[in-house]
């Protein structure tokens, strides 16, 4: 409970606290003007060096990583340029949470002085990078609010079960990054920390639920980062903000002790963690990396599945999906799938254009799945904080929302497993390695207009990894087009008429999702590096 | 429906169309004197000849694969030998219900006429290989009544997911075997199929749910099966019968597509298929086959979990459970325990002493688990059934169950995963390679007399790999002792006095339960060869 204080009160502590804990040196002038699109200031803003630019701008995790082994780089000097970005992506976009620079630097120090000690020994695959963590990750200290007054000035006592890992494993933790009151919805905006804004153009959303490590990873405040994922909430970000994620299979990466909107024990789809970076092979290195690192010794219920490093040589078979039959892209898009899928067939890649099947009765089993208790329990957690609900969960209209009985459940579940079986069999019919679709039918929207998850929590409901790659961004060629276009119906029609023009989009990054089979993670990552290097490096 | 027939007309047909699937000249002369021991009847009795003797009971599944190959066996005459045995089997104990000798028979003459023509094409894992099913394996044209009236003249039309990967794998399937009446208890009785009876004692349960394979496996009737375990049903026949099994973790091997009494889509406690077999190497070798075999083809719930063939040469680390804190083994299975660790210890084998923590709650849960639905769905296949219910189903009390809410449901999966996690801890802390206990605290009893099942239920709820090892049988020395030695309570009294002496269970089999951590099969299976060539082979 919060005594006295007012959620108001709260909220005003904690940023003043968060605000405290950026050096006055870090501060951006005043005087500095700034446009839609922010993501150039670190450049510009005169607090960060010629070599922290590059450090930051220049090199992905992968690049850290390497150039730290070869003393290029010391583990402290990029660690306080990783720090001094954040805290310019912060004063820019809100998308930091809690803040733990100081530390950080003092371990990076750290790190550096033991490799002077010994020089022999094995380096550890995340020597020195700094990683940072969605805010529902617990580190000692430090609260876990998930944007609720609710879990407010009540610091955690032990590390959940990755950021344990990722210390064991050599990296630096250094923020934890804003969420969605509830982490329920896809625009990361709450009463206690406010809303994180889209650095390619802040009048859009940065999205969510890890809308904090989006924002911060298109500032290269970070260039790898933690997110989760029970319906797109790695991927809606990266979609919002242009970079690189990967929701993984369930069971792979470490997800046990964080904080959750959720009742203990509820059954149904499987929420992951999962990295958000600014390369396709920084995510590989981090599923590598945690496939080798026995990761089920940090948490119990982890599969035992391991990197073989036997990745197929041979061009991938992929299949093209161009909407999901319920809702119908944006142009830009549209342009974005048709503009890839063209790519890969110049490039000699097996393409095979794909229908989805059954895609509304999956998301209407993944809804009942997600409601399972009727919301009550995240409901009493805002009642408890004695704060309002903020617009995107009003609405949600969770009050609205009926419990199921374990019939119900038993149900939805048994239908489930008919699903999966049936799109199983579609993929090993097909013959696929991967299917490439749009990751949502919207580009970033504006605040609070975050619409139609179909596109990404189907693969939630199968349980299959899905990767978002970047290719681009809104032009002004994208014109919006009648609303004849909308296919679907109603609700399409009404989530298509958000693409009024271009102007509205301006800068709004545009994504492709590539999908791979169930616990196939290691194939995905081999198709998603061949992918990404037809469409961005060729 | 089953029309104007009664159960007893229904059974009476089902059971005259077996016995007319086993050739005249395979049928036991009436004149042939039995003892309480038919083990070695199939060896006296006249209908195997000398080299059919040889070939089922000289050999494991190893040694018949690999006989197959090097052209010393035909798998004709192999399939046609097994055939002959089960047959055999059957007349002395009941433990069949579906025949398909003469399809066997037939395919194993296509298979060699294959090699044949194909004299280099690669061999096929169990090319040849006879293997008995549980009868809940669908077989198209076969029934899987699994015991209950209601299912009975309903074949099949499709294969479960594991008989068609054998089948693509080689084997040759000739018979299913017999389970108790729903296929929740362990004595393997019901009103289609009557009693099987154990082989080593005829006045001995033959365990179950999988009693018939584990009978018909003693007898060598069969040297590979495949059971389901979801308390114990693939163990408690093992131990009833003398021979090796192995409960698999979740997910690796196919389970999709049987015949089952639980109502669909119910969560909880996972069940699963493992092998039974005269040698450990066997159940290894067949868990190898599976994991190598991309069973996840066939199976869309299969984990990807593969063979790594990187197994640990050091002498592993044995925590030794004496007994599980809730019920009192009997004399002779104190001593087999005892014996157990005593050879490991001086083969110098890492032995530490455990006590297991919250047996009884965990136990509670898995029970909770079982009967969600308050068993009425496996009441109504019953009631449609017309039948009554057999005495050890009875016993159960299935209208006395409540049936749980989800809010029920999900306190108790949250605090089986708390529970999952201090195992896991536990395992670590101790550093454990496996764990050494009794499976059961009772021998096979009498009748309807099988009791607790907390030594193999604790590793279904934990979702634990555990090996059944025979190591001996009921000695003459080993004395009722009094009532004094039953340590904990009255249902552990009650156990405890079915030991009356060790007349009532003459020749009864003496095991041990070797468990590995989660999902290490391939690991656990490396510790239970050594461990088995130390009590069986030194």
């Amino acid at each position: 409970m919060a005594g006295d204080k007012t959620y108001v009160d709260i909220s005003r502590a904690k940023c003043e606290q968060r605000e405290r804990l950026i050096r006055d040196e870090w501060k951006i002038s005043p005087k500095l003007k700034l446009g839609h699109n922010v993501l150039e200031v670190p450049k510009i803003c005169g607090i960060l060096t010629e070599r922290e630019i590059a450090i930051t701008g220049d090199n992905d995790a992968v690049d850290i990583i390497e150039k730290i082994r070869s003393q290029a780089f010391t583990a402290e000097e990029v660690t306080l340029a990783f720090c001094k970005r954040a805290a310019i992506a912060q004063q820019l976009t809100n998308c930091l949470t809690e803040i733990c620079f100081e530390d950080a630097i003092e371990r990076a120090r750290q790190l550096d002085q033991d490799r002077v000690a010994n020089p022999s020994a094995p380096w550890k695959p995340l020597h020195g990078l700094p990683i940072s963590l969605k805010d529902s990750f617990n580190v000692p200290g430090l609260d876990s609010t998930i944007g609720m007054t609710y879990f407010a000035n009540k610091p955690a006592e032990e590390y959940s079960a990755l950021p344990r890992l990722l210390l064991d494993l050599g990296a630096v933790l250094y923020c934890k990054t804003n969420v969605p009151q509830t982490m329920m919805t896809a625009d990361s905006d709450n009463n206690v920390w406010g809303r994180t804004l889209n650095p390619s153009n802040l009048k859009l959303t940065a999205g969510g639920s890890s809308g904090g490590e989006g924002s911060l990873v298109a500032m290269r405040g970070s260039v790898l980062g933690i997110g989760t994922d029970i319906a797109g909430s790695i991927r809606i970000p990266a979609i919002c903000n242009g970079i690189y994620s990967a929701r993984p299979s369930s069971g792979i990466v470490p997800f046990a002790g964080q904080q959750s909107p959720e009742v203990p024990g509820m059954p149904g789809i499987e929420v992951v963690a999962g990295p958000m970076a600014t390369s396709s092979r920084a995510c590989s290195y981090f599923m590598k990396t945690i496939m080798t690192a026995q990761a089920w010794r940090y948490d119990s219920s982890c599969l035992h599945l391991r990197w073989t490093g036997e990745q197929s040589k041979r061009k991938p078979r992929i299949g093209v999906v161009l909407d999901d039959g319920l809702y119908t892209p944006f142009p830009p898009v549209r342009r974005a799938i048709r503009e890839a899928a063209q790519k890969l067939r110049s490039a000699g890649i097996d393409i095979v254009e794909l229908r989805l099947p059954h895609v509304a009765e999956a998301l209407g089993i993944t809804f009942g799945m997600f409601a399972l208790d009727g919301c009550k329990f995240v409901q009493n957690l805002i009642n408890e904080g004695n704060e309002p609900q903020v617009e995107s969960v009003k609405r949600v209209n969770l009050a609205s929302i009926p419990a199921s009985s374990l019939a119900d459940y038993m149900r939805l579940n048994d239908r489930r497993h008919q699903l999966q079986d049936i799109y199983h069999k579609f993929w090993i019919e097909n013959q696929l390695d991967a299917i490439m679709l749009p990751p949502a039918p919207q580009t970033a929207t504006r605040f609070d207009e975050w619409g139609p998850v179909s596109y990404t929590a189907l693969w939630n409901f199968l349980d299959y990894p899905a990767i978002i790659i970047p290719t681009g961004r809104v032009r002004e060629s994208d014109v919006a087009d009648g609303e004849d276009s909308a296919l679907y119906g109603e609700a399409d029609l009404n989530n298509y008429k958000l693409y009024d023009s271009p102007e509205t989009y301006q800068d709004a990054p545009l994504t492709v999702q590539i999908v791979g089979m169930r616990q196939e993670d290691e194939a995905l990552a081999g198709v998603v590096e061949f992918v990404d290097n037809i469409l961005n490096r060729s």
